[in-house]
């Protein structure tokens, strides 16, 4: 098909991690040592910074014990970083360091900005005749990339949030009057993605089941109409129980939060606090007893409660990566492709990054019921196949035991970077 | 042995429910059915506060599946109640539904303030020479009975927080640079059981893995050592992974919290803030980026990450409580003996209710290292036995399967009551 490139891999991970971001990685790693043109599989260290820094790891001297174990383990093994590439000399160097090591497959794990890091490389690596395969692997439990059906990592992170739901309304139930109003706030900077994954949770053939409100960042909010959803579930439950995404908005497009905001490295506004805002205004409100609790980090990182379909796909994006950039493709991200069938069934495609850098995908508004705090049919058959199998970690003396990459570093060839 | 006491049995749940309170009613249910002196074995609804109200269900008439379900199913299945008993009406209208109903045995699954409640309605059937059979089944993620090696559900709640502490920091080390503190804060109103637990996750190997840095309300807080501790920590490790339990004082034994104390029926204090607290502190002073996370309820409800062994030692206690009453105890609470073995062995024992009721155990100081934040290896002899072996809960459809007890109320014999 196309012409054979020869020449050395190299991997890195990008942004906040996921469960299953070392799935995608393993998936990569496996295919490219596959393929005899590929000569060395380098992992960049913490992102597109320790490829500034020429951090690079040996992959392929890594055991397969390892390597296997990366598919169980959450988080970014490589590290990863939030930085932004700025300015043109940063990109020079990128590119220094990838003709110093021979690099001729670029595979970026990453999510929109990530993606858009990864089109602006390949894009100077065109213009500057630099033989260079970029193909971007998508990762993001916010699942807002555009042109795929959905990111791996969602479907790990609203299986954990919706077992919580399960779980914790077991409690709220028992508890009877006590505790009427609770509030889980989740991740979901941009898009209520992972707050509506959470309407998994509730029984289809039990309309009252738990959660019984979802406030979603697609859905302004209203105080008035707030106090009135609760009242209008505790006339009929025992207890409300509520989700809501830390991006929840007012109908002026400014987050509800009682804490202040401030910004990360690409000006994202940092959210928090949205979860004690709301428990706040049920109790002043309505004199009802209320709790919150703010998952954190830890939704991002169970691996221990995470998908297996997930999980499967995650490592088949990592190895079409792969399989993509030797036959010949460049300056693409793998997407996930849902197929036309009566059973769920996920194929990869690809799709331009110029298309998928910095795009957002929104949660369709069809799928938000009209009462604007619960999530109709079509959400939930898009969703419940995503959570689907559970991932085997192996637990020792009671706990998880998770992988680490051995420090196996290539040897520096150029002078240190100023960052 | 003792004179054969013919009648009915009633098992109640009370106080914060565990993921493992439901496998002690599973014990004791299990039990009452094999002695044909218990006639009907009816479950009270809510607590004490359902036996006020004469609601009542019979838990014969519950299918072996579901009965089996509540093994792995979280929460107080009968419902649960924070419900002080105060005037001597609420006990005379106790042993009149007792009488009503010929309750000859009473279970009663709870902390201390259940304990001390089962001790006084043991007491007045004394008085009255109303023949009763009290035992008190233990229960609490606090882990602070007295007289009991250790309580069923505290070893879930400590599986399942240093299953999150090995999860979670994987992210942090991935991170990097960019959250240098990590602030999770657990629960634990009056001891550190909880928070000391989860220094489980640390690696014994590996004196630098997480969770390097626990606060305990054992040991007063001091700001200037707090933030002298995360300075010691940044100079060798790239995060810095702290553990705080939510009871934590200052000197003068005031809580720690950014929010404001309410109290519990109980007059016990509503914590919570102080992990928040801890982050804001850290990002003030010291100028490093933090983060915070409360679990909340679902630390005491992860039946998806619960202890086998623990779930082992829940069921022997209900089902050792119910023995202990047919062989003519009572006025006592079944405890968890730790055999002197070179391997873990765990028997049930019984102690005066007298002794159990209102008592706190605290965490031995000597097991708490000298530099106040970490804990030594006789904690870790101590906690490590009790996380063993994982829980298999029934998934299905991707989400966790748990079981609901049918509804087959007793009919009420009595008039209402006014509570």
């Amino acid at each position: 098909m196309s012409q054979e490139l020869e020449g050395n891999c190299l991997i890195a991970q990008s942004g906040g991690p996921t469960s299953v971001i070392n799935a995608s990685l393993a998936g990569a790693v496996t295919e490219a040592l596959n393929h005899e043109c590929i000569e060395e599989v380098y992992g960049g260290l913490n992102g597109i910074k320790g490829i500034l820094n020429e951090e690079l790891i040996d992959l392929a001297e890594q055991s397969q014990q390892t390597i296997r174990g990366l598919r169980y383990t959450p988080a970014s093994a490589l590290g990863t970083c939030r930085f932004k590439l700025k300015q043109s000399q940063d990109f020079d160097r990128i590119l220094e360091v990838f003709e110093a090591h021979n690099i001729r497959y670029f595979f970026y794990i990453g999510g929109n900005d990530s993606q858009d890091s990864a089109n602006k490389i390949s894009k100077l690596a065109q213009e500057r005749n630099y033989d260079l395969r970029v193909i971007g692997i998508p990762k993001t439990i916010d699942n807002d990339l555009v042109a795929t059906d959905h990111c791996p990592g969602y479907g790990s992170v609203i299986k954990y949030v919706s077992t919580l739901v399960r779980e914790v309304s077991k409690d709220n139930e028992a508890m009877g009057n006590h505790d009427l109003v609770y509030v889980l706030e989740v991740m979901g900077r941009s898009a209520g993605w992972i707050a509506a994954g959470a309407s998994l949770a509730k029984h289809r053939d039990d309309p009252g089941s738990p959660p019984h409100l979802i406030y979603l960042p697609e859905v302004p909010f209203s105080v008035d109409k707030y106090l009135e959803d609760i009242q209008r579930v505790l006339n009929k439950e025992k207890y409300c129980f509520i989700v809501v995404g830390e991006g929840l908005v007012d109908e002026n497009g400014n987050y509800i939060s009682t804490a202040s905001a401030s910004k990360d490295a690409f000006g994202h506004s940092q959210l928090g606090g949205v979860g004690d805002y709301l428990k706040n205004l049920a109790e002043e409100r309505l004199g009802v007893k209320s709790r919150s609790a703010t998952l954190g980090i830890s939704q991002r990182s169970a691996a221990h409660c995470s998908s297996q379909t997930d999980n499967d796909e995650a490592f088949m994006a990592g190895a079409a990566a792969v399989k993509a950039a030797i036959d010949g493709e460049t300056d693409k991200m793998v997407t996930l492709v849902r197929a036309e069938a009566d059973q769920y069934l996920c194929e990869t495609g690809l799709v331009s990054l110029d298309e998928v850098a910095n795009g957002v995908k929104a949660l369709p508004e069809s799928w938000i019921n009209e009462d604007g705090v619960s999530m109709n049919f079509n959400f939930h058959r898009y969703a419940q196949p995503l959570i689907q199998g559970e991932v085997e970690v192996p637990f020792s003396h009671g706990l998880p035991q998770f992988v680490k990459l051995s420090d196996n570093k290539v040897p520096k060839l150029l002078s240190a970077y100023e960052l």
